[in-house]
């Protein structure tokens, strides 16, 4: 069994609690999740959530079963098992929430005291954060990281690293916009202790079929005169991104491909651009792309999308869950750049070259045969990429 | 020098020819040219078209600088030292176009000598078929084919191939949906003749951007409902498939990729829809996709394009007389699936089982390097596809 | 009690049936139906279905409850209360269809006889035909119909107009693309018999959002250079539209507006496009419009849609039953070109000049204020078109 | 003739100055005019521009032939008659413009005199304000505009409207987002003094279409759940709307008219989105609406346009000097709810309750056909809606 927490038991988490106990029971296709049909020795009904944290005061102290009946999903009494614990709220969390938080009505430290007896009880193989979206800047040491979670200036996706990786032996996926993977500091103390972190943001909706048409533009050799991108929904995640931080925090790590990819970079203007409520979690992407082809005439090229934004994520979670355990068993520490670089949009570690995602899957895939041959903990590779990463 | 013979002197050998003019004497950058920064030891400056045919009265005896003029393009002096020379109608050469060709007036048996005798003169390296599209069906002997070229009966495409096939060390591309490099007979003559062909039906527009967002769904595990296509333009291969015939032609050149990318082979509509002459040479392609994400919900993707159809394929045709050119060189003989994966929509051999095009691109990258490498008749490896072709 | 008779028990009639029992009961919003919030003297409630005609063999003898459940609807109890009935397959219904008619295995001239029976007992106000496409030319002459009725030679939408108008003071609703308000035989013999007839053809979906977007740029002197039009759906109605003659009928009442709107006609490719069963009665539409500008500009206008197709229609005929009785009880016979310009695409009486559906609507409001305050049979109103008609 | 002063010589001034002397000698069709065919009593060949403001010192002191050829367009010789002259920067230019003002190295009240002084030396017969964007409330009182406007606080919009309407029987058109026709205070001065004001903020591009398709929608009774509107250009205009203020100036004029078509008013997300300069003056424009239909179905529309903005406003300018011109000759004093209603998106006066484009235009021909029958000055109306205007 591998033992998952989540942080943040949104809408994706909630999809993923959901589709996970439907998977098991047969109730439904494995339709999502990219390596579905990829054995690499960790099935998917090998997954179990074992604990769910939130700050939420309408979630805490509910059950799956609960909190999954509200977003309307019809669901599977196995949810009724795990119940949504108190997290740290701290001072990135978005003031429209009604919270209930460890770090309310107690000193911080005790509140981090608190937290780290839940991860005890839980005992998770694998904790993923999918709470909402927080802007930062990477970090590089480990000192840095202590200090600033001691005096509470961490943002809360950086705080519950930092939790997670005090430990030994944990899996840390993160899949929001906060630099996680993209901190060094983070790598290096997993790769010191015999951890893994993966990261950052999950590359679902329209970024990653971004990078793929400019690789087919690139590979043709057009020359990419601009880039438009909107994105527009309903969901808790849009919400939040009305605050211009949070907005910059997404923006930062939808673009920076371009230049990867193209090997130059076009005028463009991709962010998430607003809250509209009846789209709900089913986004509005619109796009436009034009390019100079062969003898200076241009096209344009337009996608719309409607695009359900949390089952996306939540198929990678499943995913993520097991590579996250399958990797750490096969010995590999810091980090892996070969998930990262498909299922992320700010792939880990810090200043990873972005390639396409189709390139990127060739990659996970040579990757994960190795995986799926390896005997657990023969090997002690190091993943961490080698470039050496400076300030 | 690469001696380049163009089969149909429409826009789209219009502009290869005009554009081929502007780059050698850099008034143009090389934009829709993919490989116009690999070397592989033919530079594009090499390549010049010494020779033309078509059918079309009004372009028959005409130089290209007064064809390409008449494009609306502003032609290079350059231009007029080439005149087209007529070629065969034969009974697949649509009945709309006003024609002066060899088999008129004329014996059959006579105007293929006339059209051997025009072969003779221009001794071309490579020979690119851009005429209009023709139905055809494989064929599988090089008996069949010569019976059939005599008989008249072949559609011109193909008698084209044979004729330019029966002679030793030709390289030949067929652009258009007949079945060139598709044909058994013709690949296997190649092969014993130490000639190439390449083929079949370039691939540009909306199909390669549809096989690749094919695979990026493929990849995410999502399942395809229905995938809808439609493509209308103004140009005279919009016109020319008009005729049902023809346009079945090209639809099956355009769909057959669905079930070797994903799989399965998901309901589907992908046709060239119609003619609308204000849209000229710069189609409008709509396209409608949806699937199924994690938890069962429903994405919905829908493309809109304004393409320029003939510069697209003039890029490739710079590509295509080099590739084709260094392969015979480099003792290629046969066909060579890994360039036609890319620039092809039906890739020859018959059969061969399609990529997407991203992954193709990484094929010929690969390729193209081994090429480079490559001393000029040091090796003479069989690149036709082992794979026994039977009826 | 308005009593309705639906001919051709398909989607649209039963999403038409089941909607008005649950606004009879509260159970929705009167969404939809244009005049929903205008009086005139015949509200909603007072529509009542009493009888329904199909050669579905899978449907006649069904009951409404048993067809709306089959369409993936929940159905209320009182549509148990009508039974499908067996109508005329004639040789107008498409051969893909098992049916059961009354001219099987019956001399048609028992056939007539037995559905005049049935038109007898069912006694209804209103006969509203939503049957399958069928390509019609105009008729001119009573004894022209009746002849042709009786050879059997009446494609079946003509040959019900023609034994409902054999009586007096009925109302006729035609919504397919036959002619039978654009057949002046039909309204010349309601005007004589204080009958009326409304058509041809329900305005759903694209066509008239294209009117209003081509009078949108009418009104600012844009030249429009070129339209096209694509419609791809998975309902019978697609289906049947795969044979060419009933594609053309339908290409035909798309398409005529643009001229009596725009002053001039453009080059157009506007048509029901093909048939993809996964997107079932929620057809895609993509649409592109080039004009010129100010200045000579050129600018672009695409639009995609996905419209459920049987339900807009079915609005429509929730006002058409009380129109037509209002109308018919007000005394306007033979047709009512202030209704038809607005709900149809080829309204009534032949040859009608086009207008923006925009202005349609004003005129109908202005209609429908005064049918409001008529006194039943007060006036014998000529509805009809005073224009000369001739073949 | 009707002297024509241009306030802004941007590109739409531009266009417009350069697209009259074309029209003027024939060498363009007069597209995108919307009364180009209409009569009454004003042909566009009696247009003549005579002045021309701006502040920025790349075009102060230039010919419009020099600004006209800077922007790309071949100029006609008579631009050279008219010199761009310095107009008021105030506080409200944006501050990346390099200006050249009246109001630079001068105190205010001398700047004042000067740009009289302008006036009297242009004589114009209308005044036409297409400068940059600023943000504004309405003005209530002449007293207070005449405090303001001394003291320096008026944004540049409603300086220039004071500066005009100071003056007797001036005709004065505002197509920015500022509050002019719908300051109570320009329009009951302009009653008093014999002038008219037209305005507020020229109806082009995206949101006249939508307003079209909302009332399309409005009156086939469906609900309308969300519209979200994105544009994005690269023009100057764009540029401005950058900053914060402006672009919620922009806005508000252009998502005010979804109750008032619609009754209610429907969660919406409209706003000038981003800037892109690729996209020059040619904006990409992306809109999603989603409805209710019968049954409760939802509908989707997608649109996407490319349109030229400002040669879209030049059209409607050479009908609003026009218009503007005519109704003052034919005793309109005040404004004209008729024309505003129709042109602009924030029609004037300050309230006027919103009505679709084409509703609108209906009643535009109305008022123009009374217009062209009007003996010159022959009559004293009262254009001005009789509403109360109260704060």
């Amino acid at each position: 069994m591998v033992r998952v927490l989540l942080l943040g038991q949104g809408y994706a988490a909630s999809v993923f609690a959901w589709g996970l106990a439907r998977l098991k029971k047969g109730l439904m296709e494995p339709w999502g999740i990219p390596l579905a049909k990829v054995d690499f020795g960790v099935p998917i009904e090998k997954l179990e959530v074992v604990a769910s944290v939130d700050v939420d005061a309408g979630k805490v102290g509910k059950s799956l079963y609960e909190v999954v009946e509200r977003y309307g999903l019809e669901p599977e009494p196995e949810l009724k098992s795990v119940t949504v614990a108190p997290g740290l709220k701290l001072s990135s969390t978005p003031s429209y929430i009604k919270t209930e938080a460890l770090d309310e009505g107690r000193p911080l430290e005790d509140a981090l005291v608190k937290f780290e007896e839940l991860i005890d009880d839980a005992n998770p193989d694998v904790a993923i954060d999918v709470t909402t979206t927080a802007r930062t800047s990477p970090l590089y040491t480990w000192e840095e990281v202590e200090e600033a979670a001691l005096r509470g200036s961490l943002p809360h996706p950086q705080a519950y690293a930092y939790l997670f990786l005090k430990r030994d032996s944990v899996a840390y996926v993160n899949l929001q916009p906060a630099h996680v993977a993209c901190s060094p500091a983070f790598v290096d103390r997993a790769l010191r202790s015999g951890s893994l972190v993966l990261g950052d943001d999950g590359a679902t909706g329209a970024t990653p079929l971004t990078i793929d048409i400019a690789e087919h533009l690139a590979e043709r050799g057009r020359k990419v005169l601009s880039v438009a991108q909107f994105n527009i929904g309903g969901n808790s995640d849009f919400l939040s991104l009305i605050e211009p931080d949070r907005n910059r925090a997404k923006e930062e790590t939808k673009s920076g491909f371009l230049e990867d990819v193209l090997g130059y970079e076009p005028p463009h203007f991709i962010k998430p651009t607003g809250y509209l409520e009846p789209l709900g979690d089913k986004k509005f992407v619109a796009m436009h792309i034009q390019w100079i082809t062969f003898g200076g005439f241009t096209d344009e090229l337009i996608v719309n999308m409607r695009i359900n934004d949390s089952p996306a994520l939540a198929g990678y979670m499943v995913d993520l869950a097991r590579l996250a355990y399958a990797s750490l068993r096969g010995g590999m520490y810091g980090t892996v750049p070969e998930i990262n670089a498909f299922y992320m949009k700010r792939p880990g570690p810090l200043n990873l070259k972005r390639k396409s995602k189709i390139a990127a899957y060739q990659d996970l895939l040579a990757f994960v045969h190795k995986l799926g041959k390896r005997e657990p903990h023969s090997l002690n590779l190091k993943a961490l990429s080698s470039e050496p990463v400076t300030r």
